[in-house]
């Protein structure tokens, strides 16, 4: 049983068995979601796990189909928070997921200092413009810009929660790789693995993926380019198996 | 006419038309500098273009078969400084090309502040490690190791040489690409195009190239990948393409 309030849909997702709130005018999920919910390192049978800027939270469902670890999303957008506790209630995962409503600047003196093996984060991509912004409404502003928190503030929260040792992923814009690698050594996430994501081959690189281990020692891999799209127009091999798990 | 020393060869640059000494106890050039060459942006017609760390001059070389501009080489090594100016008259390029000797630290002093459109360097790759060039002969050691110039020393020479809005652009190891995005920033160059290079689909990258702009803005561009090899282990199509011309 499920409530779907307004334009709410409950979508599916495939590769995971799962179902997922979703509403066009508050927040649908993209494809980059999937892909950090992919790239990232989690332990597989127990551990504390954080997702920062859960939005509906879609990271903390994807990764509960690949550990058996306590997932907990943050989110501060109200009507998120409950299309987020919505979906874990229905695919009946509040014994391991739970999102709740936080402001990632300074959520560690309310969930804990140095608690969590792992902390993912899919941030808010732009910077505050009020010409860009001005047309989308308020849920996706927030979710979209740097209005509420900054790179900064996601990754200082990040290097707080995490153990040392502990794991950070985030997904961003290629754009900003200078600006997060500074920040994550700023804040002692040392950057261990970094995969470009390309639209389809020839093209530039249109998504960034970056793993680093706290206090972790200099050592970076760059993983082989994942490509989303065939030239035919189609999803690649890989982006299928993600989406379809076939 | 050429005349070869000791274990000397004259090889084929294929692409360009042009032939190369080089010398196996001495200095052979990698697929790293022919990658370099390819990717750095130059001026067609005219424009002052600098290489550091040239070794027996490969760079200049294959620079000079897309560019009118001059081109000055810098190299410590004697012998090395020696090999190339014969390659030079051997094509006859003097009145283009010239290698001329001088350490990286402090060149600018000797050649000029802000003289230049584009920079260039293949710079030492590794750290300096007792045991782990103490197999290699003192001319590989040099070119292999920070033995003489640190990748510090080869940025901060570029910064000095290079005009404002000149381009400078640097190929190393991946696992060097925050030092270098860092150490270009220290010193005023804006990373704006980074391309990875992997040795086969499915690998993590092995070369990194990077160019930046002094002064620029940012706004990074992370190009498609390229591969060196086809999984049947033969040159790939772009790889045949730079070395052979076909």
């Amino acid at each position: 049983m499920v409530i779907l309030k307004g334009d709410e849909r409950l979508d599916h997702l495939l590769a995971e068995g799962l179902r997922i709130i979703q509403s066009p005018s508050v927040f649908s999920f993209s494809v980059d979601a999937v892909l950090l919910a992919r790239f990232t390192y989690l332990p597989i049978q127990k551990g504390n796990i954080i997702d920062l800027c859960s939005g509906n939270g879609v990271i903390p469902l994807f990764l509960s189909a690949r550990t058996k670890g306590m997932i907990t999303g943050v989110e501060i957008q109200d009507r998120l928070v409950d299309m987020a506790n919505r979906s874990i209630h229905y695919n009946q995962l509040e014994n391991q997921v739970k999102v709740v409503k936080g402001d990632v600047k300074g959520i560690a003196r309310q969930l804990g200092y140095a608690k969590y093996d792992v902390v993912t984060c899919n941030p808010p991509y732009f910077p505050v413009d009020t010409n860009k912004h001005k047309n989308e409404n308020e849920h996706y502003a927030i979710a979209r810009h740097e209005i509420l928190c900054t790179l900064e503030d996601t990754i200082q929260s990040a290097s707080q929660l995490v153990k040392h040792g502990g794991k950070v992923s985030f997904v961003h814009r290629p754009g900003r790789l200078l600006d997060i690698v500074t920040l994550m050594r700023k804040y002692e996430i040392e950057p261990k693995r970094i995969q470009l994501v390309y639209p389809e081959q020839g093209k530039e690189a249109n998504v960034l993926l970056v793993e680093g281990i706290k206090k972790g020692k200099p050592d970076l891999k760059i993983l082989p380019p994942l490509y989303i799209y065939e030239t035919s127009g189609e999803y690649t091999k890989e982006m299928r198996l993600m989406l379809y798990g076939d």
